[in-house]
């Protein structure tokens, strides 16, 4: 393999990197993530997230794996904790099977990362048609530099309609409760120069009713066949907020987050993760005992979403 | 006037004190609130917060300030800086007219700290004639004994409803930025023994689809002539996604939260917040650059408002 580089992920020709996303923006700090084990450990723990992301990190650590010449019981159980590190973005799964059945898993695996550069900038394409001028838009979440390989699926598109003069102004999600819009997103929306205003994700409703958002774009972990939408928890809600407002709402995604086997929303499987990620400091001693309900991720209906734009078209 | 105890504020006879709610649920610590420079620091830094509490606690400080013999002028200057402290809650403008035009004002600020018991057991009554059996009821923000001299207006409903048997779980809006569903509902729920779970407020949506949520109940910091109703930000939102699920969603508060000489909602003066409540640490350095917007309030407009209880009755 080549050396590889993003935002959030490197390959150096030897050793697999990922930037712990769990200190940004506070740290930047990388880790070695080139042993399965560590990187199984990696995306469990969010160090390393994003639903193409996830695929990719994935993809080069089996493909490295299977490079260094380890036999094929052992190759099957690490691909399999592989798979079952995160499972709901179906990214994953689809990567991992690619690099398995490759007649050249390294060289696969990196092609997967050199492609996943290439589709973010296709959805960003494809995204920016439905841009007209002056939009203030509203995302959740992160879906850029550090979710993809490239410049990400709907922050793609907000960056590259920012750079086209389109989008004049965003606002960002903090995203409860891991705050991935608060810690991550509006620090790759300050690197790149981008105005933007965070906010509780409760403070959509208000801005909505006000006229100042046109639009909306999110991230997708998986799209059922009838396009059912998995994304990050609060998704849903805010898509009934746009939906209530006549606000168009987009997911953007590339053609692996679709899972023609998963008919509708109701088959995805929606991970549930420790209720103590809600409470930080000074919080944690005193609610160690309370009933915390904290699923990961949220569907929202087909009927809520004005448009999926996928790296071959809108629909 | 006489000793009067409730869950946030206390009058031993000589001084007036306020539970520090912005230290709980880490820590309970009383604070001298008599005089009124004092108070007002208190209403301002949510120390003593909630519609019909700030209310009482100005009108208990300024009923001791007017019996201390102090001067028509100085009491006047007093009254408005108290009145000032919040803009929103119109209880609290109420609670000081009401002392200011009273013979004798520490009096009848004591029956409007009495006066308030009443209201919340009235509204509790009146709340639960909705309820019927297995009742499994969501809350945003503090409605309690912590935002009233009583059992509460929301929260009222939802103790008497559990006591009756109605209600059997209780789900809590964390309430972002401050938090107040994690830290102060919560806190009262244990305290009472009432079953109930915590969700980050985008988590409500997920919890209506699959039908685990039969009511809302919320309380009011100020309801228009029309009925569009001011409460914590994050209120409207909870009823559009309640409104879309076809969830009942009340609105409980005492006849002074209700502002005849304001029309409509777009009348009411939202208060915008700090932007630096929503950060703290570890990240609080790392945004005192980012644009952050931060209303404390929204207004949630009559025709999401499945019924408005009032001590009165049911509108």
């Amino acid at each position: 393999m080549k050396k590889l580089e993003s935002l959030g992920l490197r390959f150096d020709g030897k050793d697999i990197w990922v930037l712990d996303q769990t200190q940004l923006p506070v740290k930047e700090v990388w880790l070695n993530g080139t042993d399965p084990e560590q990187m199984v450990e990696h995306i469990k723990t969010l160090r390393v997230r994003g639903a193409p992301l996830i695929g990719v990190a994935a993809a080069l650590c089996l493909g490295r794996f299977i490079e260094n010449k380890n036999d094929a019981t052992r190759i099957q159980q690490v691909a399999t904790k592989l798979r079952n590190a995160r499972p709901t973005a179906v990214n994953l799964m689809w990567a991992l099977d690619q690099v398995l059945q490759a007649n050249d898993p390294a060289e696969k695996a990196e092609s997967l990362f050199l492609e996943d550069v290439n589709l973010c900038e296709k959805l960003a394409e494809q995204g920016c048609k439905l841009l007209t001028n002056n939009e203030v838009v509203l995302t959740h979440c992160n879906s850029g530099g550090l979710a993809t390989a490239g410049i990400g699926t709907a922050f793609g598109v907000i960056r590259r309609g920012f750079e086209q003069g389109k989008i004049r102004h965003v606002f960002v999600d903090e995203t409860r409760p891991l705050l991935q819009g608060a810690r991550l997103t509006s620090w790759e929306l300050n690197k790149l120069g981008i105005p933007h205003t965070l906010i509780a994700d409760s403070m959509a409703a208000v801005l909505m009713r006000e006229n100042k958002i046109t639009r909306v774009f999110v991230g997708a972990d998986r799209i059922a066949a009838n396009g059912d939408t998995a994304n990050k928890i609060g998704t849903y809600n805010l898509a009934i907020v746009a939906n209530y407002h006549h606000v168009p709402f987009h997911v953007v995604a590339p053609y692996s987050t679709v899972d023609r086997n998963c008919l509708q929303g109701k088959d995805i499987h929606i991970e549930e993760r420790d209720p103590t990620e809600i409470y930080n400091y000074p919080l944690e001693q005193e609610f160690e005992n309370l009933n915390i309900f904290n699923p990961a991720f949220d569907v929202t209906p087909r009927e809520l979403i004005t448009s999926i734009i996928l790296d071959s078209g809108i629909i």
